[in-house]
């Protein structure tokens, strides 16, 4: 979930005389990582960024579950249609993905994985989804949803093998994972807004339906990431700031990870808040696990 | 999954003289891993070493999907109990605890995860498991197993206070995990293999029975992982032995990391094997990405 | 999901005299069903009714499915808070409540379940839900849903024993389920509306939130079940009254079972909706089953 | 998991001199039942037998959750393939069927399964199944288990059909689920125990694997259902036999349903063996039930 290239753009183009001045930025979204590190690679970012994104109190949760269940939340409320026996389409095995995908199947859909990614696929079949190509998953679909922060995921030549019915959305960045445009070619009229947030194509005597032209459904149509999810990576965030804020001599323009005592710190305050105690190593426990000497 | 350190102590104890000759090794546990990294710190590691169990390839399937299955066999075929409505323990949530826990919860248990590392435990709460410290979950186990790679997992304390007829079995290392002499200076009588693998400790009236002596219980009473789960793990290593031995200049001794392209043809070459077709990215989509300019 | 006992009691007051010329009715609902039962048992049924409740085309698709979805997007909707990793407390363990039990499973949420009849209490705890009486439940519950058709599920000694922050619903039947007097009384001050369908209540310094006034939270804060799953019960609806109709002489007061034939009508016209195909039985097969002689 | 006609038949030939001192049976397998209600319609049934099958406390647990272990129990003892990511075909989808399915799920299975009965399939679909014909499943599965009581569900169309490695089993009743003697016609040749209990046919070049001879997998590779919940069904049985014998006058010859009573007995029974508490009905709650004028 993700309109962080727009901040990163916005960024790059508004903001240049003010970089001197600046200590440094949080980045919360996955494409909004990718993009400054391209920056970094190019040598084009101009202050330091801690990648939030990627902290696992961020992506871990806040992408798998915060997205996987305001997504469906999205496309319910559009459609009001049962997910159970439904066909569910899921482009991209990513932590937006594998969520979607586990909730889709936890509601009862069939649920297919597309992916370019070996590993990823590989991982979404050993869990039990099935896999295959778009133009496969394209005539079996009853719904499809894109998280894949890439463009043109859903296009002309899968449009054109879907079912009469078939509804798309998006909820991985903003909206060019369908390809709006091509579809709109390719249609012989457009009805717009048949529910709010629903609009129906007609392609070849089928139509096609599509949630909130594409952008994400799940801030479109329903209310984003629930807050007690979205807590832990405001934290993150939050912390990430003070973090930077302390480092001496002041870091230098780069992107930078989250570090583990932060995360753990991070985690920690969340199990608290949800009266959640766990075990801590003892002493004979942390000795072993330094020792390289024990085990014969 | 694991007897990697005892491989790992005998390189060291054994086979000094023949270390200039080595060209390097492969690791395939976690614990041998943690073992080696200690001794690449200690300056005590004397040849490079591939740390194939950390390869996506390996840990993410062999561990997860292989140890997930494999050690609920083991359970079964010692005890042939009934998982559904039972409460099952599992200590860790690394690979091999998570494959376990999502086992169990599909074969109908009521699965408990306990935890030291506080990101991992929020992990599992959030995948619906209950989390809790190891004295609260041994009053309502049925059943307990160990997935750490640590020592004295359960111990004396957690002993008094289990339920009568309580098993516990072993699926992380060595036989360390379960403190089987302190479970035997409490006892007051040990009953051996009242079936195959399984023996009866008697503890203030209450009977806890041990599977395979706190060994691993999937390869004591089952058959190991499944041929189809370590293909993935051997062509790794087998792969990542050609790369070793292709690097000009030699490596200097060390702790490597599986590259990604290695990742990805083993990936690739099962999904191959089992007919799965996937994805590529289109032009348009590679540039896509590289490209942090686009997103206004 | 239930409001047919009004519908029941207003036929028995206000219809008095039309009575003769009724040919029939249908009823749609458990609560209904059991209240028509109890008439018919008290010689007060006036004509005859097709229990379409209890038909396995209505009870086992609409009450699990339907309700299951519809009833966690009305509490999102309610609250939008995130599922995963929440104690959900589902009272009754019927079509409805095991419905609902699996939808939040399948969301990330623990979930427990409270009966009063010991086979549906086993058979919950053989899925893997933990079962217990509802005053060990009421201190463990993040979110409570009464799915009971009965009165007082959630009453006094359980708002006592409720964490701060618990959040109550019912889909069970009407606003009887959730003693809502009883938690007036106990309160010490109400915020009515925190949010939409959301009203506050305070009991010994804790908050308590009842969703949509107890009312139905699917039809109050959401839209109801999907037509997709509605369209069978009204499908098997529509064609008991024409069953009824065509019946000579015409039935006498009493409920009546939907007919195996309409039933399996019924489902064979939506799977051909779906696209799905089934097999036959072969003539081989149909003889094989009907002979009792085979089998040496 | 059956061989209960093979019992009903013996009765029938060897024991007609014995008959009239026999004051009832019962009857613990699907099979089995419906051959009495077959001969009692036949008026060939000459004592009366007590359904212990169709009790729920017998056919909900012993053939749901027992088939469901134990069916994948003798599957990877006798072949110890993993079952993630594989494709799993069940044909027949009553109270073994669904068992089976939802606990190859579990393991990662991608399961379709098959029927002839369309409200069953409707449900499948609706549990998120795959549900299609045998002659398209035969295509696409890696492992079959067929658990219908019916004779030849895989035949000569769908071995011809099957993918090269395809394993079948049977977990129904005896070895005519499977029809071998085609398979046998069909094959270039057999390698008989190439695993124990695992033989290899070859059709066209693509081997095919039979395991036990088709006869139940779960008996003949595994132990049968394990005795915790085995023990539900002797206790019925027990309790039917004493329920039987108290009956004045004595029973005329038919087949018997096993009372509610007696089913909430065991259920209690098993539940205090658990350790499991559950609520019971007020006062209030009973006089609601049965009293049809409440509401509004």
């Amino acid at each position: 979930m993700d309109d962080g290239a727009d901040l990163v753009s916005t960024i790059h183009n508004d903001y240049q005389e003010l970089i001197p001045d600046i200590l440094g930025g949080t980045e919360e979204t996955t494409t909004g990582v990718i993009r400054l590190r391209a920056m970094a690679a190019d040598g084009a970012l101009k202050f330091p960024v801690v990648a939030v994104n990627d902290a696992k109190t961020k992506n871990m949760f806040d992408n798998r579950y915060g997205t996987g269940q305001s997504t469906l939340d999205g496309i319910i409320r559009a459609t009001d249609i049962l997910l159970a026996g439904k066909v569910f389409v899921v482009a991209g095995y990513g932590w937006c993905g594998r969520g979607l995908a586990l909730r889709a199947r936890g509601m009862g859909a069939d649920v297919i994985v597309t992916e370019v990614d070996s590993v990823k696929a590989l991982e979404a079949r050993m869990d039990g989804f099935r896999v295959m190509p778009m133009e496969a998953a394209a005539e079996e679909g009853d719904l499809f949803c894109t998280v894949t922060g890439n463009i043109h995921v859903l296009r002309k030549e899968h449009f054109e093998r879907m079912k009469d019915g078939a509804i798309l959305s998006n909820s991985g960045h903003f909206d060019v994972e369908i390809d709006i445009p091509a579809l709109a070619a390719l249609t012989e009229g457009v009805r717009k807004d048949v529910r709010p947030f629903v609009d129906e194509y007609t392609v070849a005597g089928k139509r096609i339906y599509v949630l909130a032209e594409g952008r994400l459904v799940n801030l479109a149509a329903a209310e984003g990431h629930p807050a007690s999810v979205m807590d832990m990576s405001f934290a993150t965030q939050a912390l990430a700031c003070e973090w930077m804020a302390r480092q001496e001599p002041r870091l230098t323009p780069a992107v930078y990870d989250v570090t583990n005592e932060l995360e753990n710190g991070v985690a920690s305050l969340k199990l608290a808040s949800m009266g959640i105690q766990i075990d801590a190593l003892t002493d004979e426990q942390q000795k072993y696990l330094a020792d390289w000497r024990h085990g014969t």
